[in-house]
């Protein structure tokens, strides 16, 4: 089924300003287009597309000035490709995962969600807690391969293995299959 | 200990759209003096100042947009007394408790809050419900009982009695303690 | 539906140590048949029974040893007469909710369960506020107004119909409902 | 600070009757003297033992019984090494991490707990994920490399250096450190 699937993009509202930054930017620029496509094929079937996003310690902050702080960093060139649309759904996250102390949890049952495509970066870090929270409350997971990265590219190649040893994930790059299908191949 | 305290605001930004909202807008206008005199002593001792508001169903809309929204339906006259500032924090809570998949308790330790000053509305919901989840957390309570109000007043009495008597809570008005003292009558 | 369905018994096994324990074991003896009938037929209908019980401050022990503590106090005559069978669940609470920090969303939702039957003390304490986290998670209530108490009546009937208020809970006596037809009058 | 601290077993007591248990069992056994070699110097120093363990979809059935039924299978050899002492704490966990639907957090909370020694298998799903939980809710993390397994030494060693890495974790083995000075080359 695919109307009850929502597109996750986690931490791609980036600073980039930490320590290791400048490896992620590398290795981020080349999955940016793959998530754009992805989500314009989200939005084009109706599904919703979540930002799931560091406050980057902007705990009095509006969305919009987080944002913006994020533009002028080093992570501008990736951020100003990826903008939220005005019906994009933006969840800040205080920690790795994207479920913890946040309302995704409540939106995506609001929304009658039960699958799940994870983006973002880190691969190896914020993504992966965020699919095991999402495995333990029996999410089904595509976490496409083109569409996650991390500081290096065996760090991001084990996170993805691990996701698909112990979560049933599904890995398969956006090249070998869509959203029509990606979910079939997980334990339902 | 005055400066492991916050003061929280409980859907005061609020379209009283709801059956019983004309009810609970006419026993909120007297609350809204107290609450303003509690969060300008606040602000002077450089206390944290925390809305924790409902979405009112704008799941995908700024908190800019949410209070716009509110301030163009019944609740304006109320609305309009205690907006934000820009330094307050504002979390948005999808159902009755502020600690329910919020950043409530996460920016609360970030902040070193042991002491939480609850006001707003409902008493008997909102408040009742987010005052019990402080509760199991820990935090001591100061509800003061001419800051938050209710559908009607017996059932706000209702409810800060069984505030006071199965979470400890102190009930004193603002006019007959302070930031000072509230927390000292708590069971530390 | 009737097979989605769970009876819940709220700190029956209950040392009534505390202050005013002694008003709620003699409001908690006129409720005990009631949910001892209750029980029955949940079981003749194939219904998970599930015990969420506070711990006693036992932490290190199993639940046999909580149990037997409990019959050795001042609650012994109630607990005597809910004792769980071999193939009901158990599940130790260790604060006011139910669901706060147990596993009892998870087994609900491995049980498939979407209406739960709360039964148990105290109506204004623990009964209260397992009610609003089940209605946060969108479970459908039913609290028979005469399968719970508190240490006075008026608290009691006060909880009752806040519950039936704010969550919408169907707070019917066994004698005027039944387990087939108590969800029917929820807001689904 | 030693007392302070807590020693975590995770998922020890295994039927291992899964797919891979059979290579995660002769992974496991190599680290059993380890891990009962802190566990008598964590009781000989008062710090509290805490088994936090699947139940093998033993819902209904008494933590005894966990036990006994894990020792009549695959695990066994380890399992009887292992086994809890009457004043050990022993937590089920429903999911992957050992504060997913726990009372493991409050545990912690109520036993004045900042630092974690987390040992068991395996290391690279249920010890990881249970990892990440502690440190998004402020723990300082030891995590011996001598006192976990996974089904393969590659897997496990990715998993330490992630935690290492992501968590700041000490991943020290306990022929390096102990647990007087353990947390002491964390980030506090």
């Amino acid at each position: 089924m695919k109307d009850n699937t929502a597109l996750i993009l986690i931490d791609m509202i980036n600073k980039m300003d930490f320590e290791g930054g400048e490896d992620l930017l590398e290795n981020t620029k080349p999955i940016v287009d793959s998530i754009i496509n992805l989500k314009r094929q989200a939005k084009e079937s109706g599904l919703p597309v979540i930002y799931v996003n560091d406050n980057f310690g902007l705990w009095q902050e509006s969305v919009e000035n987080v944002i913006e702080v994020c533009r002028n960093e080093r992570g501008r060139e990736v951020v100003e490709q990826v903008l939220p649309d005005k019906d994009d759904f933006f969840i800040i996250k205080p920690k790795h995962s994207g479920f913890y102390s946040t309302q995704l949890d409540i939106l995506l049952s609001h929304l009658g969600v039960k699958n799940l495509i994870l983006t973002g970066i880190a691969g190896d870090i914020c993504v992966l807690f965020t699919a095991d929270d999402a495995y333990m409350r029996e999410y089904n997971l595509w976490v496409p391969s083109d569409c996650t990265a991390s500081e290096t590219e065996k760090n991001n190649d084990n996170a993805l293995r691990l996701m698909k040893r112990s979560m049933f994930a599904n890995i398969q790059p956006t090249s070998e299959t869509n959203i029509e299908n990606a979910f079939q191949q997980t334990k339902q």
